[in-house]
C-alpha cells in the first residue's frame, strides 16, 4: 500500500522556459484534505503545454518554474486525502484544470461553467494550501493548471476530478480532459450551432476538428474548415467538413472575403481554434451581419484582438469558450459515455502514441503540424 | 391639394462637411412608386447628425453632399405614391432609417431587425431609384439615411415608415425615431437585462438615459451611470440610476477597476452609449467574467476597439445593437403606445425646443452637453 506514503516516480520536468523537458525521479506527497492522488495512465499533449514552455510572454503569461506540464489526461485513483467522500482507490478518473465545486454561485448558474474554486492557486501552479505535492531533488515543482499529467502520479483537489465509467479506455478518453471537449463544446454549448446553419472552423488541430464534429452533431449544413496546412484537410473531412479552404490559395483576398463570397455574406457561426488575434478578427468578420456568432476557442492570455466597431453594431456577437462551456465534473463523464456509445469520435484524433521519455518528440510533432494528438503512456 | 405637385418648403441644407447648416428654399418632388411624402412636424437632433457634418472620417464615413440631415422625427402623410396601400394622407407617422420590408429572410427571422431593403441606397442618401426627392437651386440634395427630417417635407419608402396612433403628440414621439428606441432596446432587446442584475451605462446622453430606463424596466437592481459630465447625474436619477460615477473622480484607477470594486468583480451588463472605441473596451472590461454581456449602442463607423482575448475567453459576450433591436415598422407604434400609457418616458429627454432656423444652435447645445434632446418644430 502506497497510501499515506510519498511515491517516487518518473515525471517530465520543465526546469526553465524555452528548454526541453527532462525526465526526472520526482516525489509525490500524499493527498491533503479534499485532495486525491492519482496514477496517470495516459495523457494527451496540448498546444497550451507547449505554449507555457516555449511561448511565455507571447501567448501566455509567465508561470513559476520548475513545473510539470500536462493537463489532458486520464488515470486511476491511488489514494484519497481526509474528507474525500466521492472517490475511492481504483476509480477511473479524468483530472480537470477547470473545477466544479458544485456550491458556488457560478456552479449553481446555468449560464457558466467557470467555477473559481482554487482558481488563483492553480493558475500559479499550487494547490489549496499554497504548495505543490510534487518535488524533485528537494525542490518544489509547480503543477501546471493544478494538474501536471506529465508525471506518473499527481495530486488534485476532489473538486477538479471527474469519475468515469470503469470500462472506459483511458488512452482514448484522456483527450476529453482538454482539447476535444473544448472544441466540441465551443460549437454545441457556446455557439449553440443550429440545424441547417453554415459554419467556418479556423484551425484544424484537435480543438478545431472537435469543433467540426460539434457542428456536424448540431446538424449544420455547411462546415468549412480553414487551415494553412492542407495536409489536415483529409482528416477534417472524416470529422464532417463539407469543404476546406487554404487561405494561401487566395493571395489576393482575405479569408473573410473568400468566405463571404461562398456563403452569400458570411457564415452563421465562426469558431476560432488557433489562438491568434489576427485570425480571431478574421473569424469575426467571416460571420454574416444580422446574426453571425463568433466563438473564440483558441487560447491566448496576453494579446488583444482588433474589432471593427461597425462589425459588432451590425448584429454580430463575439463570445469565448473555456473548456467548451462544459460543467467539468458533471459533463465529462457524459462525454465519456457518448464516446463509448459511438456518438463522439476520439480514436480519430490520435495520430501518435509515445512513451513519457519521448515527450519532447511529441512537442516537435505538434509544432510541425504532423500530429493531431499524441497520447503518451506513463507506464 | 399638393399631391402630385412639387412642394416648395424650407429645409436646413448641409452644403459641405464642417460648415453650419443653411436654411434654404428646397423643392420636394412627389413620391414615386412605393414611396410616401410626409410633412415633418417635429424632429430631434441626434449626435449622428452632428457627426455626419463635423465628424466625417473620424467616427463616420464620408457621405455625398449637399444633404439634408435629420433622422429622428414624426410627421403626417401628405400624399402617397403608386402601389402604396398601407398609408393615407393625414396618417401620423414616424419615418425610419431602418426599414422593415416584412418579406425578406431577416424580417422573417426573430433573430434580427436588420432588414436590408434599399440599404445601400439609403446609406449614400438616395431612394430606390438612385435619386433623392429633394433639390435646391436646381441641384440634387441627398437624404441622410434616406430620411432628411430637417426639411418641412420629405419622401421615404413605405417600408421605412411606421403608422402611429392619431392622438400621439408628434413633438414627443419623434424621439422614438432614433435615440430613445436605440438605448431602451439595447437594454431590453439586445442585452436582455434580467431582474435583480447589475448594469453600467456609459454615457448619459439620450441613448444612455434610455438605456438606464430600459435597465429599470427590466428590473435591474443596480444601475450605475458613468459620464465625465456630472451635470447629467440629476437627470440620470430620474431615469433610474442607483448611482452615478465620474471617471475623473478616480484619477488613479480605470473606470473598469472602479466598477469591479463596487460590484464584486464587474457588472452583469454594460451598455456603451457614447460611440468611443476606448470606452467600448472599458465597458467590456467592466463586466464580470463568467457571464458579463457588453452591448455597444454608441455609433462609430470607422474605428476599431481593442479586445483583450482573455476577457472574451473568460465568459464575456460582446454584442452590438442597431436601432435597439426593434423591428422598426411593427415595434415603433408599440413604443408610442407604451409612452401614451406612461410606461415609457419621453418628455424628460427634452431639454430644449427650437425652430428650424435655430438648428445650428441645437448642434451647439448638443456638443456642449447642455442639452439632452432639442426638439425642433418645422412649422
Amino acid at each position: 500500500m502506497s497510501a499515506g506514503q510519498v511515491i517516487k516516480c518518473k515525471a517530465a520536468v520543465a526546469w526553465e522556459p524555452g528548454k526541453p523537458l527532462v525526465i526526472e525521479d520526482v516525489e509525490v506527497a500524499p493527498p491533503k484534505v479534499h485532495e486525491v492522488r492519482i496514477k496517470i495512465v495516459a495523457t494527451g499533449v496540448c498546444h497550451t503545454d507547449w505554449e507555457c514552455l516555449y511561448g511565455t510572454g507571447k501567448g501566455m503569461k509567465f508561470r513559476p518554474f520548475p513545473l510539470v506540464l500536462g493537463h489532458e489526461a486520464a488515470g486511476v485513483v491511488e489514494s484519497v486525502g481526509p474528507e474525500v467522500t466521492k472517490f475511492s482507490p481504483g476509480d477511473k478518473v479524468i483530472p480537470l484544470f477547470l473545477p466544479q465545486c458544485g456550491e458556488c454561485e457560478r456552479c449553481q448558474s446555468p449560464k457558466t461553467n467557470l467555477c473559481k474554486k482554487n482558481w488563483s492557486n492553480t493558475q500559479v501552479g499550487v494547490l489549496a494550501d499554497g504548495t505543490s505535492r510534487i518535488s524533485c531533488k528537494g525542490q518544489q515543482v509547480y503543477q501546471f493548471l493544478g494538474v501536471s499529467s506529465f508525471s506518473q502520479y499527481t495530486v488534485v483537489p476532489h473538486t477538479s476530478l471527474a469519475k468515469i465509467k470503469s470500462d472506459a479506455p483511458l488512452d482514448k478518453v484522456c483527450l476529453l480532459g482538454c482539447g476535444v471537449s473544448t472544441g466540441y463544446g465551443a460549437a454545441i454549448k457556446t455557439a449553440k450551432v443550429e440545424k441547417d446553419s453554415s459554419c467556418a472552423v479556423f484551425g484544424l488541430g484537435a480543438v478545431g476538428l472537435a469543433a467540426v464534429m460539434g457542428c456536424q452533431a448540431a446538424g449544420a449544413k455547411t462546415i468549412i474548415g480553414v487551415d494553412i496546412n492542407p495536409n489536415k484537410f483529409a482528416k477534417a473531412r472524416v470529422f464532417g467538413t463539407t469543404e476546406c479552404i487554404n487561405p494561401r490559395d487566395h493571395p489576393n483576398k482575405t479569408i473573410q472575403e473568400v468566405l463571404a463570397e461562398k456563403t452569400c455574406g458570411g457564415v452563421d457561426y465562426a469558431l476560432e481554434c488557433v489562438g491568434s488575434p489576427v485570425i480571431m478578427t478574421a473569424a469575426l468578420e467571416s460571420t454574416t451581419d444580422a446574426w453571425g456568432t463568433c466563438v473564440i476557442a483558441g487560447w491566448s492570455e496576453t494579446e488583444a484582438m482588433n474589432v471593427v466597431v461597425e462589425k459588432i453594431l451590425m448584429g454580430r456577437t463575439l463570445k469565448g469558450t473555456y473548456f467548451g462551456g462544459w460543467k467539468s465534473v458533471q459533463d465529462v463523464p457524459k462525454l465519456v459515455d457518448d464516446y463509448m456509445k459511438n456518438k463522439l469520435k476520439l480514436d480519430e484524433f490520435i495520430t501518435h502514441k509515445l512513451k513519457l521519455d519521448q515527450v519532447n518528440e511529441a512537442f516537435d510533432l505538434l509544432k510541425s503540424g504532423e500530429s493531431i494528438r499524441t497520447v503518451i503512456s506513463l507506464f
